[in-house]
Formats: structure tokens, C-alpha cells, sequence
């Protein structure tokens, strides 16, 4: 089982709204984690992506990329999203795909803090792609503690 | 039927995640919205509401507002969330609430800008208590058009 597979799985039991909402993790490198979740389950009147959709899945991914970064450092901690910003730039007509690649520096300036205090925030951005720019962007901070 | 129960009805049909999730319209009096949902299916791991589904729940609050006001004004317009910024203050570990009242000065702006331009905006905030304090505080900028 790949750790995009154990991720998908953790997901749909931890969440089941990401069940329901169809989200799969389609692809995890140590870098950069992808999410895609069908239109169907998560379609508004416009038959595009509900707003609320397009962010379950964008909050998704950067906690799903903090649990991974965790689980390859051999740690387990509650990760917790503490605030985000979210900009829809173009309206999403088909499956929906979020991307958030880390910055290594960031995710060990975060792991440093974490092994000092306990406690440590970082920072995401994650896309949703539209077909030639950013459909959605989002940027969210996290907690990792406990 | 109130206002509230076609609001709801509205929701359900138009967005069907807002469905699975058990959102309920609760309250409307002309200045104030309340939606209501369960905990169960947006429960995560913590046995607490998801992020993502709080943000949902106050989006489509947010975005119910609007259309009533609209309703209320005897017009038909595209409502769409532009961008949102969110903020979790406190876990919420039972039923979800939302809460949106609307400036009217802000509202009667609006629909000016909407009968000159046939576009607006308008920023509204959506507040989920918590037992004592808000739990979430949501601020959204929502487009009327068309």
C-alpha cells in the first residue's frame, strides 16, 4: 500500500464526507500531493463545483500533505486547520483536482518547532486548476500539536 | 411556505452535497439566517465537525441570504461566492449552527449598484457559536449578476 493509498483510506474513515464527495489521492511524490474528486456528488445548479465542494477538497489536501510529511518523519500528531483564505478565480465544469507541493524549508523550520515545543504552524497553498490558469486558490495555516 | 422552507428546499435541490450533509434552514426574519446541521455526516476523527463542512454550512448561509434578500426584492440573479476567508476559533463537537445577519445599508448598496450596473457585490459575515464564544467566524464576498 503506497502512502497515497493509506492517505485516501485515512480519509474516507476519518472524514466520510471526503468518502461521499468521491475524493481520491491520485498522486504523492514527498513534494507535491494531488487530490481529484468527480463533479457529480459535489455539482450546484450551474453544473459546476459548489464553492463549499472546491474547499472540503483544497483543506483536504494540505492536511493530507502535513499527515504525509509527518508519517515520512515516523510521527504522529493531530493536525488542526486554524485559518484560510480562499479565491475562486474560474468555475470548475468537470473533475475537480487540488495540488500542493511543500516547501522543504518551511516543512523543516515546522518540524524543528514541533520537536522543541510540541507545537507548530505551517503555512500551505493550494491550487485547483482550471484549464489554463488557477481556478481556485487557497492558503491555509495548520496546527500540528500533541 | 415560509421563505425558510423554500430556502431549504432550494439548497437541497440545487446543491446536492447541502442534502447529504442534513443542512436545515432554521430561522429567517427579513435580517438574520440561520442554518443548522447534525454532527454525524460531517463528523471527522476528533468527533468534531469538519473544517470543510463548516465552511460549507457558512458559505451556503451566506449565499442563502442573498438569494432571500433577492426573493424578498422580487428579482432572480446569479449569486456567486468570490472569495472567503475563514477563521476556527473552537472545536465544534455537537449540531452546526450558522448565523448571517445582513447590514441593510449594505444591502440596499447593492441592489442600487445591481439596478445601475446589473452587477454587485456584497461582504457578509457568517457567524457558528460555539458554547460560549464563536466558534467560526466566516467572511465572504458574494458576485450578483446576470
Amino acid at each position: 500500500m503506497t502512502l497515497a493509498d493509506k492517505l485516501q483510506a485515512t480519509l474516507h474513515h476519518e472524514i466520510p464526507l471526503t468518502r461521499h464527495m468521491g475524493i481520491e489521492v491520485t498522486h504523492f511524490d514527498g513534494h507535491t500531493l494531488r487530490l481529484a474528486a468527480p463533479l457529480a456528488p459535489n455539482i450546484n445548479h450551474k453544473h459546476t463545483a459548489f464553492g463549499g465542494s472546491l474547499y472540503a477538497l483544497a483543506v483536504s489536501c494540505g492536511w493530507g500533505m502535513v499527515h504525509l510529511k509527518l508519517e515520512e518523519a515516523g510521527m504522529h500528531r493531530h493536525i488542526v486547520i486554524q485559518e484560510a483564505e480562499i479565491k475562486y478565480l474560474l468555475p470548475v465544469a468537470g473533475e475537480m483536482c487540488a495540488e500542493c507541493t511543500v516547501d522543504e524549508a518551511d516543512w523543516l523550520r515546522c518540524l524543528k518547532m514541533l520537536q522543541k515545543h510540541g507545537r507548530a504552524r505551517i503555512a500551505l497553498q493550494v491550487t485547483i486548476p482550471g484549464q489554463n490558469n488557477a481556478a481556485v486558490e487557497f492558503n491555509g495555516r495548520y496546527v500540528v500539536h500533541g
